[in-house]
């Protein structure tokens, strides 16, 4: 099936907010198997609105819209729809009873504009909204599908996952299920190559490789008649898989690699510190991210200038002095003095040249020591981003610094 | 004038990447007087990418399109669009002896598939690259203009600026400038009450406001006949609408609160040191995103924990049992301790509740403490993000603190 994502909202138009909403259902319509052809964007005019809805139902049979379902005047994307495609709109009762308690709880008063919002195609299907007040839903009529969703990311993806997914699954001849690993330190090329055998053989399940920033993502797919058969072809493709690239695997459910590390400090109970130099603070700042975490991060120490790294780590001066900030031999005197100083089980640092100054021939931009310092040991690593830019740089040193101490708690905590 | 912004990229519809090519077009263009009408997306396909122009040439004047330059046989945007529009591909020398000299710098073969990016349309106006290979180009043809420029951002955006609006000032009847006025600490509807008497009454310059996370930008923009009258009029403008909400602007140049601070304090060499709690680095972060910053920002601290407090900053375990880690007298002890630790000229602090758990009835999620610790004072301030989750609140917290600290510059070393 071909489908159209049309995106309502003159904001769009402005270039006030980026469009993630075409970007979610663009990948989550690929894994289920239905072609994008094209991402059409209009502003909140009606005549617009129309012409564009029909040239899509013109070249695609599925028309996705988002946006345009609020209470307010310019909120027309479902009386369009409703002309375009021959359905009148009815008052949903169910949406009507939920709009009455959902003013009264919040003690505002209810206008008629409101009510807009509780009418829907008289023979259609509804999608009710978990997460706000207006539906959206599907009409289908010669062929053609048009479905809406409210505008506001997080109602869309609630929405699509809960009424969309089962929705298409209906209309399509099976199931779809899929994984999607996160790999670091290899490359999509690379991944490809060791992965030839099935890709080039794939029909069912489907291979797909993407690389983003530093890492690489595989997402196996399948189709079948029973969500049971899709899966159980996801999980036996996996299993092959990670028999060839199963040490670079971070996560089966598409999580960051911060994530990962940071529930598994959380679950296990260890504690830790880090020391960070050339990251800013950008290593804790994403350990923090996660909720919770405060169980098991103690503190963070931000050494940028070298009397920090001495007064507050007892790095030693004459280390600085005889092999430079950035080097294996600070690294580790980081790590360790930020155990010694917190007695938290790990202990990270990094120290390195994030640019675009400060770079040497023998320690260019780009490079930087990371060390754990954990029971009786200290690992320490180089790593070079080959220079993209302070920002790209800093991204790779944290990356790596994540993907150390990932390494370090699997071989030796779980 | 009416444009479209067409997007080319099979990437774009798998949602492989997200697009701020359109974002970032749509957003100038507007500037410049152009209403955007549509934005269209379509994939590497030559048959739907000569619809999709033919539709947007139907309903548009202005087409301009990204993305399918290149050297690879997918790259058809050039030979689409000049058959559509009647024009011949010639060769252009100048890219001609450009790419010989960058594949003989690079020592790499040039092989015949880069030679296509040397041809443009013969009868039209080449944007040369100065960021890549591919140059971009503009034809017209019975009052509609099509312009073709690069899908990497980097080299759309410079070519954009160079080529792209001149071009559009040449083809409209006049020069525009604007302004763009970054604040804080004032709501979107406050500042257009404020200036009402000059929204209410905008012909040129005009006036817009956008909301953005918790803070406002106003636009001030101007179109007349020269440049410099352009720049006249919003220059005075400018100055009227200080002489109202001056108290709140931080940036006249689109500028990130944290460049401002983090520049004025390199300029002014203020050295400075931070003590987070709540934020986990994230201050630290945003101020070592800042090239030169290694020259003032001795150390950051992230105290997550009470121990980490009392030990790091010497914060009073009697401070924290009397008043809590989240409070006035915390954050006034960690700022003072962190000024003491490292002697430097100013000491930021932070202390709060980032969520989801860990607020009570006095201290909801959302509430946080600030000390900027500077010459013989103390300024404290509490800030209420009024919670919208974790990353929200710990944005705001960051901002907050951004803010007090480059009103503590304006009014003590500026």
């Amino acid at each position: 099936m071909n489908a159209t994502i049309l995106s309502i909202g003159t904001e769009l138009l402005f270039g006030q907010i980026v469009n993630t909403n075409a970007v979610y259902i663009s990948k989550r319509l690929q894994i289920m198997g239905i072609n994008v052809m094209y991402h059409y964007t209009v502003g909140d005019n009606p005549a617009r609105v129309r012409e564009t809805l029909e040239h899509a139902l013109s070249l695609t049979d599925l028309v996705i819209a988002t946006g345009g379902l609020g209470p307010t005047q310019d909120d027309l994307t479902k009386e369009i729809i409703c002309e375009t495609m021959g359905f009148e709109l009815i008052l949903h009762e169910q949406t009507h009873e939920f709009l009455i308690d959902f003013f009264k709880k919040y003690k505002r008063e209810m206008t008629d504009n409101n009510l807009k919002q509780a009418y829907v195609p008289d023979g259609g299907t509804v999608f009710t909204n978990d997460a706000g007040t207006a539906p959206g839903f599907a009409v289908e009529k010669n062929g053609k599908t048009v479905m809406a969703m409210p505008g506001p990311p997080r109602e869309m993806m609630i929405m699509f996952e809960e009424h969309v997914v089962p929705y298409i699954e209906r209309m399509s001849d099976g199931f779809i299920r899929y994984k999607l690993l996160r790999m670091y330190g290899i490359g999509e090329s690379a991944l490809e190559t060791d992965l030839k055998e099935f890709i080039d053989n794939q029909t069912d399940p489907t291979l797909a490789t993407y690389a983003k920033e530093g890492e690489v993502s595989l997402r196996i797919a399948s189709k079948r008649k029973t969500a049971e058969e899709a899966q159980d072809a996801v999980d036996s493709m996996m299993k092959k898989v990670e028999e060839i690239v199963g040490d670079f695997v971070y996560s089966e459910d598409d999580e960051d690699l911060h994530e990962v590390v940071g529930k598994n400090l959380i679950d296990l109970g260890l504690t830790i510190a880090s020391a960070e130099s050339c990251t800013g603070g950008l290593f804790a700042k994403r350990l923090t991210d996660i909720p919770g975490i405060s169980e098991v991060f103690d503190r963070g120490y931000i050494t940028y200038s070298n009397q920090a790294k001495v007064e507050e780590l007892g790095v030693s001066e004459d280390t600085l002095e005889k092999y430079g900030a950035v080097s294996e031999e600070t690294a580790v005197e980081m790590a360790m003095g930020t155990r010694e100083n917190t007695g938290t089980d790990i202990g990270i640092s990094v120290t390195g040249i994030a640019g675009p100054g400060g770079g040497t021939k023998e320690k260019p931009v780009g490079t930087a020591f990371i060390c754990v310092s954990y029971k009786d040991e200290n690992i320490v690593i180089k790593t070079d981003s080959r220079d993209r830019g302070r920002e790209w740089n800093k991204n790779w040193f944290c990356l790596s610094m994540y993907n150390l101490l990932n390494k370090v708690i699997k071989e030796n905590y779980l």
